[in-house]
């Protein structure tokens, strides 16, 4: 016997309970039993957010398109101007996004595995001050970083420009406080930190980005905001909802605030800390240079094949793990720790794992990293 | 005890055993699992379309995105020029659409329930010589309206100017031929006759417009098909899917060719017919003047208050049926005839409005639209 278990940083496993709570006779999203949901989904993703004045609204799509959707409602063609971060394969996709859209960006490259830096975006806010607006990846999920939010929010606040946070990987298992960080827009999708399918993007838009947004007309359709703040202030949606996700969205929102987010962020921040330690005493190296506790990237050891490891997790002990994206492919492995992952799923992880190296030819003593973890958890608990 | 029945065009009910398929254990997107679910979905979707030779896609989204990707993709600023019609709420969204991206668009008003007219197309089309792209829905949601797109296809494919339908009503319930009619670019979405949750887009794009969409670059980012052509050729999805539905979409689609499209047409027309005949015989006038059998209209009798209407059928009966939109509202309620309805459906859907008709002060002898329906399905059968 083999379980599936995915330890991809998205599309993440779903609780059971929650599966078949989808799996109810389905619902019309123009009832009172959907408006009342929505309404209750909606404050609680304010707590999610963590703020009391922004609007949090749901867009069916990936999260690139509630990432699209932040980007082109906000910046305006030939008003404002974009100071955009590459330091993985996500930074890279929102300049990818201002460029079809044909917006003024400066899409600065940053070595992939560091965080962005707040001094560089305060050096270069100041030469250029037609820069605006901020976008920024909180938790890259391709070199598992992390940058530091609540720094770059107080250098676009002092300059009132304009903060768009990809958030992708953090919100609901990183702490990510919106209010409290300046931030403008964040956006997020369903199938990370909130541990359901695919298929909701969701942006929180802030009274100052609603300004901002209301300048000039959206140049898209589909993913223009302002269809979605009007059809939220009646519980309705502007185009039909995948409503069931809505319904899972409901339930997992309940199950966080239960837990409270304080709990979740050092939850997951002790399973990122035992992989790291694990990863370490098998001589594995951790890749990023301000790892993010949403996802770990480890560096393949030498000798070992990739490819192989990864297959082998898979066929052997029905682990998914994640490979490297872009630069990384073939380089890193990578090890989610956001959602329905508990001690006993990452020991389950971090045991497969030494047995895989083992067998493919690296050079460890067996148990060295599960036993690493466990003085982890010791100390946690 | 009262069941909940959606009779909503849109969402329809979902057969029980896909919800709960839907609710294994989740994939991941990039693992041979999820790749031979793809393959499998593109081949069985070519039969749904009935297409040989283009490409189906599938968009994580409302319908209304895999819309803005056919239009966005295909027509050109400054290079084509669209003649849309606007016989309802939905041909009124794609001309929106057009104005949004800017795009050079005809938006062309008829009579809300009547269908397009081919006569007109030709006569505007030669009017006109620089309408190159033609945007119909097939079968008009908010009038429950029927339009001959095998006629207007010979118009456009004589002048070679592209094709686009909204078939979001009508692929999979009604004889709807890509490669016959010459249709260049089709779109539906999953919660109609596929009956599924919402939250998946469908897009099936022929050579030809594959050609035009290459001669320039898509103003847009999410819904670019390019990007949705190239994920594709490895079974993959340029943003994570939703996947979760995109099985359930298997599952359907194996139905759909196991009891074959052709008696599924018939199958929605038998509904279809007995739901106008048994309005006719209770004094409720079927309202279109072409009308498809996916979702019948009809208007409120005098006296009558449409919103006790509903309400009563709701509330007494647990039938969620739907409204008028825009300038219908009040006016008409509508019952659909796709996805996941039988005979007994459609006659407890006729009993129930008979009784609450019946409560409202209207006056016919009850019985008369069951009876009539009773009389189409004996004939049919």
């Amino acid at each position: 016997m083999k379980k599936i278990r995915l330890f991809t940083p998205g599309p993440v496993m779903v609780p059971e309970d929650v599966m078949l709570h989808m799996a109810q006779p389905i619902e019309h999203h123009r009832t009172s039993f959907y408006r009342d949901m929505l309404a209750d989904v909606t404050d609680h993703l304010k707590y999610l957010f963590q703020t009391d004045h922004a609007d949090p609204m749901v867009i069916t799509g990936s999260g690139t398109a509630a990432g699209e959707a932040a980007i082109v409602s906000s910046v305006h063609a030939g008003k404002n101007k974009v100071l955009n971060f590459n330091n993985g394969k996500f930074g890279e996709r929102w300049g990818k996004v201002c460029k079809a859209f044909g917006l003024a960006c400066v899409d600065q490259e940053v070595e992939w595995g560091t965080g962005v830096d707040p001094a560089v975006v305060e050096k270069m806010m100041n030469a250029d001050p037609k820069i605006d607006t901020v976008i920024c990846v909180h938790s890259e999920t391709s070199t598992a970083t992390l940058s530091d939010i609540a720094a770059i929010g107080k250098i676009t606040q002092a300059r009132n420009a304009l903060l768009i946070v990809d958030c992708i990987t953090s919100c609901g298992c990183l702490p990510m406080k919106f209010d409290e960080w300046g931030v403008d827009i964040a956006f997020t999708g369903s199938q990370k930190a909130l541990m359901l399918p695919p298929g909701l993007g969701l942006c929180c838009v802030a009274p100052k980005a609603w300004r901002r947004i209301d300048e000039a007309e959206c140049p898209a359709f589909y993913n223009d905001l302002k269809a979605y703040r009007k059809a939220v202030r009646t519980w309705d949606n502007p185009y039909t909802p995948a409503n069931t996700l809505v319904l899972g969205l409901q339930k997992v929102l309940h199950g966080v605030k239960q837990r409270g987010l304080e709990n979740i962020w050092k939850e997951t921040r002790m399973l990122a800390d035992a992989t790291r330690a694990a990863a370490t005493a098998i001589g594995m190296k951790v890749y990023s240079k301000s790892p993010s506790d949403s996802v770990t990237a480890m560096l393949v050891p030498d000798g070992v094949d990739e490819a192989a490891l990864r297959k082998t997790m898979r066929s052997a002990y029905g682990m998914q793990i994640a490979g490297g994206q872009g630069d990384l492919k073939g380089k890193v492995v990578r090890i989610g720790h956001m959602g329905y992952i508990d001690i006993g799923d990452t020991l389950a992880a971090i045991g497969a794992l030494e047995l895989t190296l083992k067998g493919l030819g690296h050079k460890f003593e067996l148990g060295a990293g599960l036993r690493a973890a466990q003085e982890v958890f010791a100390k946690a608990l």
